[in-house]
Parts: C-alpha cells; structure tokens; sequence
C-alpha cells in the first residue's frame, strides 16, 4: 500500500482564516482535520492587525498545543500547517508556518506542495547575499518576495510565484492581509469556503466540516486571491490551464469524508471498487479491505459482487509514536504490529484482499502471508489503482525506478513474489472513471505516476528538470 | 450509543503468560490489543521464578512504558492490566496488577470485574486489624486470601473466591505459579490460549491473535487454573451452571477481531445489523453506522437491506486526551469534537443511522441533528441490541434507572426527543439469535440491563446484594 | 567527606503544622529548607478535618509540585517529607508520607530515622495475616498501632512506639490531630515552633526561620506529643534519660543555619575549626575548605590561626541530577565534576584543607590531587571531626568496617594514602567542646561511630540487635 | 545587590573548543563552568571539517542536554553559549549559537556583550532585501559578513566587525576555522588557553579549570584571532587602545574562582572589603556577607576589621524556576525566598552587612528588615562598589536614571530608606586598587556606570549614540 512511501514525500496540510475573533481556536480544529497530511510538527500564525504571533512544535497538533492558552496568540486571522517531513531535516525551524519580521512589517507562510526549482532559487539567492534559515521550499518564495520590493506589493508577489516550478499551495499572512496562491496546473488541493462572515480556506473540506463552515469553491489554477478586513480580491499570475490535481489524493492522502475538486473520497474509493470488480472479478468467500484507506474500495468490491464484505484484518488503532517495536526474534515468531488478521473470519476461506496500491511490494506480501497463517485457503489481490511505474516530480518522491515493483517485473512475476492466488490492478480509464464525477467532467486529474504522461509546466522547463532530478 | 456511560463503568483487560522467556514484552504487545478495554493506567507483573517485579502506570500503554528497557522486568511468566476508572481514585496506587511481598512470597493480581460485596468484606478485614492501601476491589481479594493462611495454598485461595460475589476474572502470579479463575457465571470474558508450549490467558482473543497465540478454550464459570513449570492443573470453587457472558462484551466492549465463548464479534455484530433489517426494515437511499463500534452492524443491516453502505459519519482519529475542548460557544457555532457528518453523502438523502445502543439518548440526539444539518432528508435510527432498562451490577453501572431515558419514556417520545424520523431497537431475542452461533449453544448470555432477568448467584445472595446497592 | 556515604544512610526531613489555613503552602516551604536533608522524594498529606489528602512524588519538591495547585490539598493541617533512599527501593511507594485509609479514619506517617527491629516486627506482622505494601520501617509502625486498637487510641499508639528500636522521629496526622514522637534517646533533631497560633514541628529550625515561625522547644526524648484542635497534650512512652543526640548531625547533615537543641550550627562548626587549630596548628599561607559543610570550620581554623581564608575550592552549583558524568577517559585528562581547584589561589601555596569528615578516603585523596595539580607547595589536611571507626546503627549505615579507612589503617598509612603533608583529627573532646554550649550542658550527644560507645536501649536490647545487623 | 537588574542585562558567556575529539564534551563541561552567566539558554556547534550541527534549548545546560547523545554532534571543534535574555523575546530562536547554512558553507556565531548600533544596522540591512529570522543583534553580524562576500574571507570579517559600535566578544565557527573576536575596549572578558595541543577560549577561566586546561593569554582589545587545522593567525581590526574591562564582572558577574584579566575574582573581592573597612570601619559584633556574590567582600573585612565573619544570613539553593512564590499574604506573614536570616547569629549583635552593591534599593531595604526582624541591634550596610549613579551602553541596561537610588538620592536618603544604622560605598579608587594587581597595571577597567566617564569609541560616534538610547 502506499503509505510503505510515506516516508518519502511532501505532503502536508494548510488552513486558513479571516475575520472571525476565535481565529486561533478554529485552525486549531481545523489542523485535526488535516492531522493525516502531516503528524512531525504543528504551527499557527494569528494577526492581530498588528502583528504577528506564531506558535509551533515537533510532533501531532495535540501534542504541540498541550494546555495551550489561545489567548496568548489572539487576532482575528490565522493560518495553520501540519506537516510531513521529508528529505528536509526534521529540525523546529523546518516547521511551518515560518514567520518572517522586519523594521517595516511581517510575513508568515503555510506551504503543501514541492518546488522542483528550490535549489536553483537557493543558489541565486545566496549568491546575491540572502542568508535562509531553513532546509524549506516554502523559506525561498518569502526571499523571492522580499527581493521583489516591499512585502505588502501583489505585483511583487506575483513575481515572485510565476519563478516558481512545481506543485504548490501557498497561505501568506501579513498583519493586514492573507494570500492564498495555488500552482498553474492545480496539482494540490485547496479548498474556500465560509464561516458566517469569515473566510476560511484548507487543503481538504473535512477542515470545514469539523468547524461547521460552508464549502464555496476550488482555490482555481494560477490564481492569487487577497483576503482584506474590506473583502477579497482574485488575480492570475499564470494562464487558464486545464486543472490536474493529483490522483493519489483520491486513491491515498486525503480523508474518506473530504471532496477534492467537489468529488467526495470515499464515493470515489467505492466507485474504484466497484470498477475493480467490473475489471477483474473472482470466485470467493469474502472480500476485505486493508485498513484504513482501502476500506470503501473494499466496500464497494464487495457490493458490486454480492460476495460479503468483512473485518479480515485490523488496525491496532494505539500503536503511536513511542511504540516499542518487536524485535526480529519475536516477529519471526508471529509478532504483529499495525495489522493482525482475523483467524475466525479466513479461515478456510477464499479471501478477496482489497488494497489502494503497490509501491515496492514488501507490504502486500507481509499482509498475503499473513492471512495465510491464519487459514485463508486463497488470496485474491485486487488493487484500487493502477501499476505504480513511475516517479513523481510533484511532491511525492518515489526516489528512483527501482524500488517500483511495477516498474521492474511483469504481473505474474509480481503475482507470485507476494504469495497471493491471483493479482489485479484496476486500469487508469477505470481511477479516471470511479474519480470524475458529472460535476467535474472538464478538469482533470494528473496520473503521472501511473501512465507517465506528465503536466507540461512553463514552456516546457519542468522536462528538463525532470531529466536533472 | 454505550460510549455515553463508560464513565460509569468497571471493563478492564487482562493478560497473562506462563513459560516464554519474553514474557513481559509478549504481555506488553497482548496489552496493546486490549488497550480499548481501559486506557487509565497499565502495568505488568513478572516472575523470574524468584522474585517478581513491578512496572506500572497512568495513562496508555504505550505512555506507561514508553522507551521500557523490558531487561528491567526479565522473568519467564508476566501477567498484565489495562484499567478503566470508575467510582475508585484514579491513582498510581489503584493501578493493576496490585503487588504484595511478605517475608515468605510475594503475589501480583489483575482483574476485570467488579465484587459486589466489597465493601462488606473490606469492613470484616479492618475490623480484624488490616490495613488496606488501594480503594480496588482486588485488594480485598488479596487479603482474603492472606488470612486463610499461606499464599501457596490452593484450598485457601478456593475458600477466599467462594466469599466473593459478582463478575470476575482473575490472574494471580506468584514466584511459582499462576492462578486463573472466572466468576461462577463467566460473567466476564477469559480464553486460554498456546504460544508454543507457553499458556497465554487473555480476556479477548485479538491478544491472541497479536502475538501469534492459538486458541485453546474458553475459562469455565467457579473454575480455577493454577499453572506450574510442570504443567496446569484445573479445579472448580463452584458448581458447574450455565454460563451468563454479558450480551454487551459482543453489543460495545470488545474488538471486532475477537472471539468471546467461540463467537465472533464483528461476525456477530453483522448478524445483529441482518436481524435488525429483518425486524424494523425502511425505504432510504443509505446505510451508515457510528463509528466504530456500530459499523460492523451497519454493514449487516446494509447487505441484508440492499441499501448501499456509506460513510455518512466520520470520527476524528487524532482526538487523544490533550485534545482542547471546544467552549461552549464555539460548539453552538458548529465546531464538531469527535464526530463529523460527511455533508456529500448524506445531503437530500433518506439516512438509516445504525449505532449499538441507547443509553442516555444524548449522543443519539446530537449525531441526528448533526446528518439534518448536513441535508438528510430522513434519519431513520436503528439501534442493534434491546432498549436499556435496568442497571447492571456486575460491573457496567448505569447508576440508576433515572438516567437511562429508555427505563422513563416511550418508544415514540424518545423518537420525537432525539429528533429522528423513526426508532426501532433490536429484540432480545433477536440479539440472541445473532450472538449464539451453533457452536456455544448450550451457553448462555446475560442481557439483565434489558430484559431484568438477573442471573441467580449463591444461595439468593445475588438478590439481597442488588438491594442493598 | 560524609557525604561519601550519604548513599548508605537513611537521613530524611519532616515538617508538620497544625492550625494554619494555608498549612499545605507553608509546609512546601518548610520542605524547601529541609531539602538537604532527603532529595529523592517529597510529599504532603493534609488534614480538613474530614479527610486527609495527599501529593507526592519521586525528585526534588520542587518537582514534585511543580506547577502544583495548592488548593487541591487545603485543610489546616499537614505533614510533609523529604526522603533520601537508602537500602529500601527507590519507589513511588516508599515516599513519605504514607497515608492509610479505613472505614473508620485515617492515618498518615512522616518518619526521621531507623527501625532496627523492624524486620523482626514486619515478620510478626505478616505471620499474623498483615499484608504490608512498602519496605519502608514507616509501615511497620502503621500497622502496629491498627493491631492494638482503633486508630485514635493513645495507649494504643504508646504501646505500639514500645514495640520500636532505634533512632526515630514520628509525625503522624489523622483527621482530628497530629501526634508527635521523639525515640527515647533523643538520637534524632526535632523542634516545636509557633506561627502565631498555629504550632509547627521540624527536623530542623531552617524551616521555621523560612516561614518566619519562632522556636519554642526541643521535643523530649522519650516524648509523645498529641495536637488537637483545642489544644496540645504531652505524655511519656518511655522513662526520662540523657539525649544523646547524632553529632554528625553538627558536623555535616544539618544546615548551618539551624539550632540543633539550641546549638546553631554554623556556630558549632566555627568552633571545630578553632579546636582544630588548637589541637593541630601547622604553619601554612591559606587555609581553605571542602564547600558546602566545611566552609565553617575552616573560616574558623582560619580566624584562629591568622591564617588567611580563601577560596581554594569550588563547587560546580548548577551540576543536578541530570548531569552527564564525564567518561573515565575525560576524568583522566582532567575533566572535573563538583569541585574545582582555584589555581590562582593555591599556587605555590601551603594550604591547610579543611574537611569535615573521612570515611573510605577516596574523595579526599581526590581533592588533595587536585590541589597539588593546581600548584599547591603542601596540602595539610584537618578534619573537623574525629576519625570515624565504627558502624551506625541508628541510621547512618556504613556498612561493614571495612570501608572505613580510619578503621583498618594507621594515621601515618591515611596520610600516605591520601598523598597530604599532613594529617590531622579533631578529638572528640574538642568536637564536644565544639558543640556543647552553656545552654545545652547537661544534654549529651552521640558519638558512637568514632567513640564505640552506644548508648544503650530497652535492657539491653539494643547490644543484641548490634550483634545480628 | 546587583542580582536587582539581572533581567535588565545582556550578559552571557561563551566557549569554544578547536583540535578535540571530545569537543562537545568538553564545550558541554566547559558551559556547567559558565552557567551563572545565563540561565535560559543554551546550544553547541560543533565542525567535522565538513558540515557543522547544533543542538540547543532553552533552560539550563542540564535542561537542554539531558541525557543528550553526545556522539549526534561528533567533530573536533566546537562553540557553545549560555544566554541571559534581555529585551529580545525569550524564544528558542534566541537561543546561540546562531547557525546559518549556504549551499557554499555554514557558520555559526556565538557572542557576549551588546552591539549599540544594532537596530540601524538592522534597518540597512533589510532595507536591501534581507529578512533578518532572529531579534538577536548576533545575526546581524552574520548578515554583515555575507554581505562582505563569502564567509571564508577573514578581509570581509574584519569590516563587518569595524562597523559594529559596542561591547562584544564573538565565536565564530565554520567547517574549517573558528574565529575569535573582541572589541576595541576590550569590554567583555575573553580568555584563550590549551589543552594538550587543542585551543580553548572562554568568557572566564573558571571554564578551563573545570576541564584540566591551561590559561594561555587575553585576547586582546581589537584582536581577530583565526585558528585552523594547521595553527592560528592573529590580526588587528581596530588599532591598539588601552583596555577598559567591566568593572562589574568583578564586583558581580564572575565565579570568584576565575580570573580575569590575569586577576582572581574572589581575591579582588576580598580586597574590596579590606579596602572598604579602611574606608568606613565600623564598630560591630559580626560581619555578614549576602550570598552569594558578596561572601568574598564580607570574609575580606572581617579579616582586616578582626571583627569575626559569621553566616548571617542563608541562600536556600534548591529554590529553582518551578518553585512556586509565596502569595503577598504568606510574604507579609513572614515567608522568605531566597535569602533567610539566621536568628541565633545575629540576635542581639551590631550587624556589619557587606553587599556587592546597590541599584534600586529594594533589595538592600529587604534585607536590613530581615535582619533587624531576626533581633540585630544596629545594621551596617557596606557596599563593595562605588554607587551606581549613570546607565551603562554596553550592556548592563539600566534603563534610565530614575531606577538608580544613587543617581536619585543623597548617602542620608539611602540610608534613611534603607533602614539602616549606617551606609558606605567603597570609592572608585578603593575599587580600582582592589581590581588591579601588579600584573596589570598597564590595563584599565571600565567603571563608567559609577563615574560617569565612557570610554571613548571609534571617532567620537559613541557618544551620539550614548544621546540616543
């Protein structure tokens, strides 16, 4: 599943709010919602008008903001992070939002997304005398943005964004004023909605729902939007482009209970069951999901089959951080840790085995085996996306072909490495079809990694970054 | 659903093993399955033949041995508790397993239960010149024990059981022993189980099923276990009766994954939810259950009903205990704790709500509300186990009958009180049907909180017990 | 020094107050000026009238009320404990105060001092049923009393301090009074104060001074004091006899701002170092001392001699319990841990060294390496008490006699050992001098380690216990 | 005594190591031997020769390395601070050593003292399109040297050290050089000494006696001193100027066992107080000291006076940052903090009490209360400093003149105020020949706070900046 890739990528969460006297509180809430983007460290920034006040921490927002009094940070706007470390170091200062002060104002950025040209950006900056504090992506567009002039300039903003290559969502707070700017493809997810007069704005809708705030519309493509005590307004800092939000979203990251571009997830994870088993039925006894995110697609496998759907493996839901791990002596005697089978439930049965997706494989053949020891008399693989073939440019950072197991052997070969009966990918036609519903019919999602076919950014520079990376 | 009194309530988890020489650790990874069963305090008991020694703690356990060098502990057998507070302090002192040296041996016990007469026997013991330390009820057991004269006598410690009335399970490790016993009814769970040559006792089976464990049998009501290096020998302090396992164990208590008396609860919970559909069917468009304890009945109600499954509820995983509450205001506003309804799925729909029971009706009262203000045309509640109406004494208090709404109102007044558009509970014999499998026909299940029938104790002292409480 | 063995003794502080509205508040600052005496625990258990309650934990009070909320505790009256752990565990368990609870009252024990028969009395206990919970001699005391009779008996309490051996000094609260006992021999210190009308006891007269209460009297030896809320009443449990007060109390447990039966300390010490000159003068540039308990007496050798005092020798403040000790490899090129050399001071330098005691010789050894690293010409060393020959039996155990150095060699071997130029004791004639004063002169104190002679307990009793430690 | 205006004052201490394969380790050690120069922060570099880490926190050295692995930071060079916050927020991004990472090579800067024009350095510098990330005036100079060209250039160094106006003494550590720099006036104490064939460089020797190392030399006013792997090199950025060292490191700051400018601090002190009895003797009982700064002044005119030196008074040194301070209420009842009186001492005698000095008086005025209240007949306060009557602009902000007592008051008034018998200052001169030792003549001190005559910087620009603060 996908999440044996966790480790390697960029994603995290945003959210914002403008113009309500509990802003603080309500990104508290609203980051419990995102919690699942990124658990290695927490951060709010509030404006008073003033000023700016920032409190951040390593570890999950409950930890970061224990006893926390919500009056030291005050104001009536605030954006939040929560965030998944990645090959930056995993140090306080990387956590955002980072807070920028000068003699002449303020500036704190929340970041989800990757900038594929950081490095080169970094480079130019510290050649012209810029010291960066951080190892962060999101630490050179406030660079970029000081260089550009004085900080409280759009036109200098926009600059700043359209040197930008990647996939991005950006929350920028000033004393008077928030931003939010989205990449020229929509590669990232980013959501407005409204809590009585407040504007309220996050990568997925769940941010909405636990604070009870309404959903407005998708932060489009290339747009700028400022947010002002007087209302808002929208700019382009790149041309109208046909969106590509990332599949993963759909099929991995983002909450059953969020709609992406107006899609609701678990909907779309049943539809991709269901699609699954139109492509690739079998004869069997049970059908069951690996928890959590596979769960609705196993749902929807087994409602379109008629075979029953059943809790044939469980999540151990305590095991956090401090879990001490068994050692290889227990393991091998039968340890488990996240994951246990259901003996009562397989035994002796032929086990359709639902899963989200395959990375390097290592995962889908524990849990085969797994079931197995505990009496499955057959296991059928059917997985709720596509073969993983390639890598992603855009945040999440599957390193190199090789440790894509789909990349390197043929189905059968990959069939019989993970000890199942038979092994099943749902097509990219059938992701594209269980993803786009009628409401979205003409914006697009971005594939890549599956088929290849990459979004061409800026005149054709992103190729060639590919071919450095 | 039961969530709403388990304030109120004396469930804890226990888990033993004799004869591994990682003992401690096995018990930490058998904790970890039975931590839903008490997440106040945990602690393990080791015997290295010699001596035994102590780790204990509050809060879960992973907190309680976070970063535990288990050398400290060493030993070839372990028993292990998980707590949950009740009217008893919420202090170190109360944590399980309680430990007690004397001069001539020492003795560890973990229980799950409750002794109704504990206050009798706990006056007897200081009016004879003893000192008790903790507010626990297995204390007194301890003592009992202690005046019958040595801790090494098997007919001193039958005779200290018989003094006890209620529902108990009861691990005792002493250097060179330890001793198993279930209540005359088995009231509580306890199953006995082989890890090699080791024995593993636990009161579910996930516990099992973690550390790789196979079931062996059910722990008979009045029996007593003892193990010793050379093998277990069995013994009864009560007359064989028909056992009376607490219906809740399968309705709310235990994990999906485990079997209780060879019936498993997700399994179970299915059949509860296929029974339900076939006593109170509806017309609508979706299926959905409260998570968790309700989704395996919501799933049965929607195989057996057609109606599709969905994700109509979701819960906030990451809402641990430094959670900061929402103030009062800013729950009027909207801001959800723990629960959040998924707007897309249940807007302009005719909902079936499946959630496990009703004891107060406030939570049901909140989550309708909660689907009609996120567009559910209908909200149909469907409960998977009997109307509540009798406190139970064996350990679930639901103080008294004033709070439980429906002991005082009418069906239709609790369905106009909580808002839904209909009301239908599960019959008992319904549960029944969905609980006893073929397998444990003979053996019964006690349903006392719904029908009143209290299983007969000792003599008609169960009766002059409930009286007096 | 002493305080190489400070890891050997059981030398703890109690506080107690009767009368006061903020009792809790004041015994947490009378706790601080005791904590010198005991760093491994603190508690408090107070008394409304109704019930006790009670707070403590492992470490330093400060940490152990950290951030603590006063008002959880209330009542107006309270006794408190520092510990310092001695061959009992190290357990949360044995922290004092200890609080029984009954259905009829409750009684909790704060205790100075050493039980010698309390293995004896803990092996009566439990043949006769007793379960006790703690390896502490405090419970043993407990125990006794609920044996002879309800809790609020004071024959019963008499009979049960009868039953006792050693050096002790008792605090004992239940919810109507406080009792307070002194061992017949008067071993341990122990004052009565007053804080306008509320009375106030503790091991020392630092802790009245910080809460600007005023001596009133010694407790007797032999005394048993009751405080109730209309007044106070004395009694006898043993017949009246000569104190024998610990000297080593004077020489290095006490601060040198308390009184000790009227003798303030630092004033006691000053006039050791006088002695010390007069016994053993010795011509020299500086005189200087081993900080903290010999600064005293080496400003007093000091003032005698015309010798100027400097400050030859620091000690490191800020190095806890946290500190990492420097690898053996660092030691050996110099790395030092709580003292300090000055060399600016002892180069070139004969320097009298004044310590207050020897007892395996190592640290001593180390310090005069130390010096003479440092440039010093000559090292004499003078030690403020007499030479230290025999084992403790009242609580300040060193063990066997084979580590004490004074024991097994010569003064000329010592002097070797050491690597000194000199090497001199103060007699305990002088010491005696030192410490008696006009006020005191019929009280006596406790030699015994350095002189052999013990006084005598209970018909002999005493001798016998000697025999078999 | 000066501890009044600790809060007010910039005054840190600093070490570093170069050449050690211990060099953590011992900057760990060598910070223990510095802390009372800062207790709220602390952090150590260390180089590898190819990459520099950092590890630092907030509290106490013990705080911020508890149980630190000291083989995470590895190297065989390294920089460490302890930091006293003043003005700038108290946030871990204070915290020094400041590192600052480029793609071309990383630096990290560690710094004493206070840079007066700061915040004009700031406005330039952001003004030209750098964003400053600390409140620090260290970064700054960081910022300077970037500007400069690269980090690597010593040219580049020295001008950007020519355009600060301040006190200051700086590490600087990179990959391959640690640089080390004092200010023209030589303000703040610096030190260099070896051990074995490593260099080692502190605020105060004290943290080379902690460590076995050797004091080699000053570093002087001016100096730049760079050290490689293959040696050290030395220049000038500033032209040789007479020294004018803080008179107050001796009088207050500094352990009384380091020596700075080749003369000991606790030597001075005690000559301060002989030089004070010469002055203003008094006909008295006893002399106190008030702990612990003054200890040495008051030993020092006991000596001369023959009046003998007694513990008047006591510092309770377990009262940490979590202690809880006494209510108004309990302080007026008499409950001390840190400071109590030693009734048996001072009862009935004509008190001399020596202290360090005097800034607002409140302090003084306590203490003589707390004395009086303890039964001295008469108290003679005897200050072993000249009266503080102007700010200081290097560092120890007092603020304006209104706080200071002496700039306010007459010798009358103060002593009137203060409650005492009688008041005397030692003169600048007493202090200058207490201060200078025949080893320094040639070299001055700085006690411009006390006579009002500033050192002059750098074409006369510090007295306009004098004018604006």
């Amino acid at each position: 599943m996908l999440a044996e890739v966790r480790g390697l990528q960029e994603e995290c969460g945003v959210f914002g709010i403008w113009g309500h006297e509990k802003a603080a509180e309500l990104t508290y809430y609203g980051l419990h919602a995102l919690q699942h983007r990124g658990q290695e460290g927490a951060g709010i920034v509030t404006s008073n008008g003033q000023e700016l006040k920032l409190h951040k921490g390593q570890g999950l927002v409950n930890d970061v903001f224990k006893r926390f009094d919500f009056s030291k940070l005050g104001g009536c706007a605030a954006i939040g992070h929560v965030r998944y470390a990645t090959q930056g170091e995993s140090t306080i200062d990387n956590v955002q939002p980072l807070l920028f002060r000068s003699q002449t104002g303020s500036m704190a950025l929340a970041h989800n997304g990757n900038i594929m040209n950081a490095y080169e950006l970094r480079g130019e900056l510290e050649e012209a005398g810029s010291i960066l504090q951080t190892s962060s992506d999101t630490e050179v567009l406030a660079h970029l943005i000081k260089r550009n002039g004085r900080m409280d300039s759009i036109s200098g903003l926009k600059d700043a964004l359209r040197q930008l290559i990647g996939a991005y969502a950006f929350l920028i707070l000033q004393e008077d004023r928030m931003h939010i700017a989205l990449d020229p493809k929509g590669l990232r997810p980013l959501s407005i909605g409204k809590l009585g007069d407040a504007y309220v704005v996050a990568s997925e809708t769940s941010a909405f729902d636990i604070i009870g705030a309404h959903y407005e519309r998708e932060v489009l493509p290339g747009e700028l939007i400022t947010i002002f005590n007087d209302g808002m307004e929208t700019t382009r800092f790149a041309s109208e482009e046909k969106r590509a939000l990332c599949a993963m979203e759909y099929v991995y990251f983002s909450r059953p209970d969020s709609d992406l571009n107006k899609v609701n997830v678990h909907a779309s994870r049943k539809r991709m069951g269901m699609e699954l088993f139109k492509e690739a039925s079998v004869d069997a006894d049970v059908v069951t999901g690996v928890p959590d995110s596979s769960i609705s697609a196993a749902i929807g496998y087994a409602e379109a089959s008629g075979i029953p759907y059943e809790i044939g493996l469980i999540k151990n839901r305590y095991i956090g951080r401090t879990f001490i791990q068994p050692s290889q002596e227990l393991r091998e005697q039968g340890v488990k840790m996240k994951l246990s089978p259901v003996r009562r439930i397989v035994e002796g049965k032929r086990v359709v085995m639902v899963d989200d997706s395959i990375v390097r494989g290592t995962t889908c053949k524990r849990i085969v085996h797994m079931l197995k020891s505990a009496g499955a008399k057959e296991v059928h693989v059917r997985i709720a996306s596509p073969a993983i073939m390639n890598p992603c440019y855009y945040g999440i950072d599957m390193s190199t072909k090789k440790e894509l197991i789909a990349a390197n052997y043929s189905l059968e070969e990959i069939t019989e490495m993970i000890g199942a009966d038979s092994l099943a990918y749902l097509s990219s036609t059938g992701l594209e079809r269980a993803i786009v519903s009628d409401d979205s019919l003409e914006q697009g999602i971005c594939m890549a990694c599956m088929t290849g076919k990459y979004p061409v950014l800026k005149n054709g520079q992103l190729e060639i970054a590919y071919t450095k990376c």
